[in-house]
């Protein structure tokens, strides 16, 4: 296959890591892994394929399972980077990240061709959307890197104290199944936000689109090449036992990690990264309620249930935002408007799922729902045997029958299902909504003209501490790359809800560590906390106010 | 004993949790806590007093070790609380926290004589200078909350997007004991913080100096009352056990907690907090390397010496940014720097320290570096048996043996002691370094000539990614309350390295969430997110310029 990075025998390689030819013959056709600078053959003996969700077939290549000894060398090659790097301006990672982004545009249709075949995305208009942000996404993280006032530089010249974000140290990044491209272990939000803030990174691919991965390392690779990173500045390991992924995300050398994906998996690795003190930036489930209060329902229902299905089953239910939980008040709209979603949700094509796994956790979560007391409206059903898939499916349940089973009935059934809650009154509405977990987002939708701006009172304050984003007469499902976006929020949908994943520069702090000076020389300050401004348009604060200014000036 | 708030029989009271007067015979002598906006008697029938470390001699009252039932109550009674003050204006705080430092001045002379009593620090300077550092932080913080800066409004007008840190919820303080007026748990810079951002206090008072504790309850309380509060906003206790502080951090009602101490008691508070996903932020040990280059020793050592002396063995060596670890370059300047040291050492009078506890925990401190393969110098031996006290010592260590046992090298000694490693050239000085845990601080003094740049050059860039707090040719003890400040630093001396517990407004932060709102309607924004800046004077991020504008001007 040209232009893949697999064994080659006819190449030498001088990465210092690989093992000799006769070693190789068992894993002749594994895919290489990206490790200082160099693709080299895995020592990994085990390995793994990707399977196409839209005809349940295994894809030809087949990717390693990296030992330890294999993450140990990617840790030391990143360490090593991590110190070369630290006092770089940050025009040379802007000049990185926005070769990076021409290089992905060069080969931007391959590298859709193959994450439609492993994820069954439709390339248009999803996927083509996708890549446009995640290109995007890269040059936001370059402008950011070369403004600098993410950083937040802060001089009190009372004291001659002077302080600011530095690096945190090499980054590791676990892409999640559901967006693979612009959030892709090494091409999405969190690598951007990691290498904005001057740190290399070690990506770890998802097991469900390795090549898509791939495709992007060989990019950024040739990127950190032209734009003369050292080696380990961009790595790439494609799968870890669970035991090594925590013992990754714990390594002394490791600085922060960046984690997308199941909630059993991020809470593995973030106890281990708890227990090591070093940060993790995760995002885990959320069901992202949505309240769709008495007067909306009665002004514009019908409009309403068209707009929640489209949200819901839009990428097959599969968002991070995808609005799993709809609060309602018992009434004849509310009637109404279950029964026109019922018919958008009976009506709509069934689309395809990312893979046999999410498949298999969907089917297993509405399992869950119903036995915990949810009633299916439509749905629940198989659909096509020959593709990934199930069913839409809809579930309803009392704000009572709720009320006694609140963890049960907010799990997450990840992809096109939903559970609607009918509380019996505003009252009950209000006792769900504090049962609830933290979210991602949560939505309430009301009357145009006021009606229902007393219930919104009482409810609102309450939905406000549950979820890092709320929103007004808008579904969740669009998720702004602004200075303003929160994509993060309460745990368990993430572990700490003063940061978001999405959002330049507030996502690039997170992996910045606080760095004071005090009474440091000037020369040997860092340019961002020297008098000067040292681009003339760097946002400093200086005894208390934001500026642009010189100090002194 | 008039003015405490022990129990009185004669005192009928409404808080609602008090238990009948029958069944507090066996503790009519408890001091009470104060739960849900009354002083009331503590459920608990376990108590304790404090001691005078200068007589090692037991005090007179006791206080009660509070029950889970009674840490409960007043965990819902925060909630309340919290509910209530949630969309305040900021000036309702700045309010709360003048007043409270208003009432504490004019009691300051009975807190800094409970406070001696309790301590040995001497009221003056000592004592005089912290309550002054005190009501300075709650006033400062009272002009973050009153300006509304702190939480970083920030408006994407394309989006419509706007985003702000808004109160995280209940927030529990744990102080030490090492500064009982400025990071006391209902007066110090982490009680401050929370009530800057919003947020409702328990405190936790450090079962060393409770009455000191006790007084400032009694100050804020009448502050709260007479700013109209909330009962539940400010609740004090006194000692809970482990496994309940435990489970009060991991409480769902509460937003997040504070810990100043001991690194066995934090990093058990820590799993607790870390597995609920509730945001602790800890202050634990730092040895707050010191390095003395050649040159500078050549230049200034027997200045250096005194200098050093004074900053570890200043308030007897009990600071958290006390000089533990001093790290020099082998050679007869070094020799003569260690020798004046020693002399200053021998000379200097024996300081008094914080408890018995203080003091064991010195001496097999010290131990612990013996075995480990340091060399007493000076000191190591009993000073006075009728106070709390141990001998100023000094260890020295080579190079070579730090790096073979660096882990039982750099453990903390807290009191008057410092161990001094002498490496054999500058890459063993790198190689020490490179093996250091986080640190709050690291001090570098080098030749004002410019002799040590190059090895600064060397080894600074290492220490930097060590410590939170990098100093040129100062030392570390002084923490002034500023913008820059950054007291915190890598794991384990905290949790966070992107977090400070001194400066405002960084230190308010991290009792903050962040609040998205995504196209809610514009008169249900809070104040600093509508387009009309609210104090006329707050600074916000509009489309990615720090303004105080109104959006749209």
């Amino acid at each position: 296959m040209p232009g893949t990075t697999g064994y080659d025998a006819t190449k030498s390689h001088s990465c210092g890591g690989c093992p000799p030819l006769s070693e190789i013959d068992a894993f002749v056709l594994m895919q290489q892994v990206l490790i200082n600078g160099e693709w080299c053959n895995s020592i990994g003996t085990d390995g793994f394929s990707a399977s196409n969700p839209a005809t349940k077939t295994a894809l030809e290549l087949t990717f390693p399972v990296s030992p330890w000894e294999e993450i140990e060398r990617a840790v030391q090659s990143a360490a090593a980077a991590a110190a070369i790097v630290r006092q770089w301006p940050g025009e040379r990672f802007a000049a990185f990240l926005e070769a990076y982004a021409d290089e992905i545009e060069k080969v931007a249709e391959a590298i859709i061709a193959s994450a439609n075949e492993e994820t069954a995305l439709p390339s248009e208009p999803r996927l083509k959307m996708e890549m446009g942000r995640a290109t995007n996404q890269l040059r936001q993280a370059a402008n950011a890197a070369r403004s600098g006032s993410w950083a937040e530089p802060t001089i009190d010249t009372a004291t001659n104290i002077r302080s600011m974000f530095g690096p945190i140290g090499p980054v590791v990044v676990f892409g999640p199944n559901n967006f693979p491209l612009a959030f892709n272990g090494i091409s999405g939000g969190d690598f951007a936000a990691a290498v904005a803030a001057g740190n290399p990174v070690i990506a770890k691919g998802h097991s469900a689109h390795p090549r898509t991965t791939q495709l992007f390392a060989e990019c950024a690779q040739r990127a950190a090449t032209a734009t003369d990173m050292p080696p380990g500045f961009v790595q790439l390991i494609y799968r870890t036992s669970h035991s090594d992924g925590a013992k990754l995300v714990s390594h002394p050398l490791i600085g922060a990690s960046g984690y997308t994906g199941a909630r059993h998996t991020g809470l593995v690795l973030k106890a281990a990264a708890d227990q090591a003190g070093k940060p993790i930036y995760l995002e885990l489930s959320s069901v992202n309620p949505v309240l769709m209060l008495p007067g909306a329902l009665k002004e514009r229902g019908e409009e309403l249930a068209g707009e929640f299905s489209s949200s819901c089953l839009m990428g097959t239910g599969q968002f991070c935002t995808n609005p799993g939980l709809v609060l309602l008040v018992d009434g004849p709209d509310t009637e109404l408007f279950i029964k026109a979603v019922a018919g958008k949700f009976s009506d709509a094509p069934v689309g395809t799922l990312l893979g046999e796994g999410v498949e298999k956790s969907l089917k297993s979560g509405i399992e869950a729902l119903v036995d915990a007391g949810a009633e299916v409206v439509v749905g629940n059903a198989a659909a096509d045997a020959n593709r990934c898939c199930y069913g839409n499916t809809l579930l309803k349940v009392s704000g009572e029958a709720f009320l006694k089973n609140p963890a049960g009935l907010q799990a997450e059934a990840f992809g096109n299902a939903s559970l609607f809650v009918v509380a019996k009154d505003g009252d009950e509405l209000a006792a769900v909504i504090s049962h609830l977990e933290g979210n991602l987002t949560g939505c309430v939708y009301s009357h145009t003209g006021g009606d229902d701006d007393a219930l919104y009172d009482a409810v609102a304050p309450i939905l406000r501490q549950k979820v890092g984003r709320l929103l007004n007469d808008k579904m969740p499902t669009g998720v702004a790359v602004s200075p303003a976006m929160n994509h993060g929020g309460p745990f368990p949908s993430t572990g700490h809800p003063g940061f978001t994943a999405v959002g330049i520069p507030a996502s690039v702090k997170r992996f910045g560590m606080l760095q004071c000076y005090d009474n440091v020389r000037p020369h040997r300050l860092p340019p961002a906390l020297q008098d000067k401004n040292p681009t003339g348009s760097m946002w400093r604060s200086v005894d208390g106010n934001w500026t642009q200014e010189e100090v002194g000036k």
